[in-house]
């Protein structure tokens, strides 16, 4: 069972998840990808893993056989599980929870080596629904807080697996970083009745230093402050926008955005390795007045090095003006 | 010139130093170590780097030549740089200041291949006196507010050169995961004027589940919420022991500390890459009634991925229990 630990000295909390050093492909030495044709998240293999939550599958096809277009199932080797209570222990100075919580993949296509992106939109705006209706789903389980869903793709962004398919999990807290972006934005929203979201998507706007994509719904740009080489952000113009209750005018504002975006940068770094993640308010709470729902793009370049561990602060060695120059100069798609 | 950027939502500060994109090595499609024989910061080469502001060298011989085996040069693509005052400045919502700052490199040897921890106790223990000579040194600059020391070792470790050599960056603030750790430990020692890095230590050597080495002066250990595997902390005992001020005898016990940790790690996985920076407490001020000097290392095994980047969590595969134990097997020195 994973367990949760807290620093004794700093407080923060850290996931110890032993039976995921079992998996295939854990460490760097291991990580090279096999260079197969098919793998277990591939048509033809549902009973390597867990019996499927959830498909999108022909008429007529029974759940775990082929037929399925996507599918979820659980994470075979989780790094959080649902079995009882988070209770929380101690020993001496040191405290612990269980690990309670839920792991998914999301597999994007029955054929290995087919991309997300470079499925048709009708696709890529299935597999955000699916995000939306398993946050939806996973929500109303106990002793959840938060739901998240995020993308590695490729080696250099630590994906075990080759083939195409996107990760969700739920944990019994606020994520650390969701938490200091919701305090944040309170802090501003406090000083004067002001969204912090909503100012930055005017002073973008206005100074298109670094915009790359823009439509009815969402703004692509660089973050001003961002932490590494070419960081994108997808941020939500609308406030109040919620993504449990996406409209379908508004899926395919995402979809046609997201879908842009990343083909802009794989265009421009020649198809990098890369993380997304979804940053949505907690669920069960409203932080509607001062919070946005967006989407971080992490291309990863540079690798994290002794200064960032020693200091937790980022050295990014492009600036996000220059960045945001260079992605807009491969888009030869109507803005 | 570097500028220093806050992050308008969080708080955070990056650094955003353009300038180091023009390094030969920056991007993982080109970080891939030329296998060449000699370097820049080889002997013979004094000319390539900037002059250099110390050395260990022999009798006669004239700065920037031959004749070191130990060398202090400021970094060529330095991520922060002393010019002018650390003023803040804004622009609408957001808040920048100028990149001040100092970036020098520890050249460990002059030959290219030679690896520090192979060198004899007498070199490493050479290394760590300039470390502290660095840190005295330019503490005492103005707004310099903190001294970071740290070494990446290995190409997944972010080293761009093979050159065995060590990085010290001064900041104009104290970095923000030592001010964690300082308010997690002074918020503990308020509590009932206790040092939680003192009962770490108890605690530790009352279980022995987690210990790997120890000394008269210093405890390695893997910590109890260890972020990655087989992470090691190597702590000082002595409570009030403050680097800057170290003797002789503690240089002895902290050289054999850390060459027997770092021996341990590579026969135990290989020679991985791997991170260390050291912890002490910020210059100018009183925090040794609750702070410990310590110095952090990192294997680096697995990539951080889209969890670690949405949620600021860490999932860690290997229980720091394990890593302990498989670290003490391959000891074959005197504890």
């Amino acid at each position: 069972m994973p367990e949760l630990r807290k620093n004794p000295i700093t407080g923060e909390w850290v996931i110890i998840s032993p039976k995921r050093n079992k998996r295939a492909f854990d460490f760097i030495s291991k990580t090279k990808w096999k260079e197969v044709t098919e793998c277990c998240l591939c048509e033809g293999h549902e009973s390597e893993t867990p019996p499927e939550v959830f498909s999108l599958r022909k008429k007529g096809t029974k759940p775990n056989t082929p037929g399925w277009w996507i599918r979820v199932v659980p994470n075979k080797y989780p790094a959080l599980q649902i079995k009882g209570k988070p209770d929380v222990e101690r020993m001496g100075i040191y405290t612990m929870m269980k690990g309670t919580g839920v792991h998914e993949i999301i597999i994007e296509t029955p054929e290995h080596k087919e991309d997300l992106f470079s499925l048709g939109n009708k696709r890529i705006r299935q597999v955000i629904q699916v995000y939306r209706d398993r946050i939806v789903k996973l929500t109303q389980i106990p002793y959840i807080k938060y739901v998240l869903v995020f993308k590695n793709q490729g080696e250099e962004a630590g994906a075990s697996l080759r083939h195409s398919h996107s990760q969700i999990i739920a944990t019994p807290m606020v994520p650390k970083k969701v938490q200091k972006e919701l305090r944040g934005a309170k802090r501003y929203y406090e000083l004067d009745k002001r969204c912090i979201f909503c100012d930055i998507i005017a002073q973008e706007l206005t100074l298109q230093k670094r915009v790359i994509l823009e439509n009815k719904m969402f703004l692509a740009f660089t973050p001003y402050a961002s932490c590494s080489p070419y960081e994108i952000c997808i941020l939500s113009k609308e406030h109040g926008f919620i993504f449990q209750e996406i409209t379908q005018d508004q899926l395919t504002y995402l979809t046609q955005i997201l879908k842009d975006t990343i083909k802009t940068m794989n265009k421009t770094l020649c198809n990098p390795s890369y993380n997304y993640f979804l940053h949505l308010p907690p669920l069960k709470r409203d932080f509607l007045k001062y919070y946005h729902f967006h989407l971080g793009i992490i291309p990863r370049l540079t690798k994290l090095a002794g200064f960032e561990w020693g200091t937790g602060y980022y050295i990014n060695p492009v600036s996000p003006e220059e960045a945001a120059s260079k992605l807009r100069g491969k888009i030869f798609l109507p803005l």
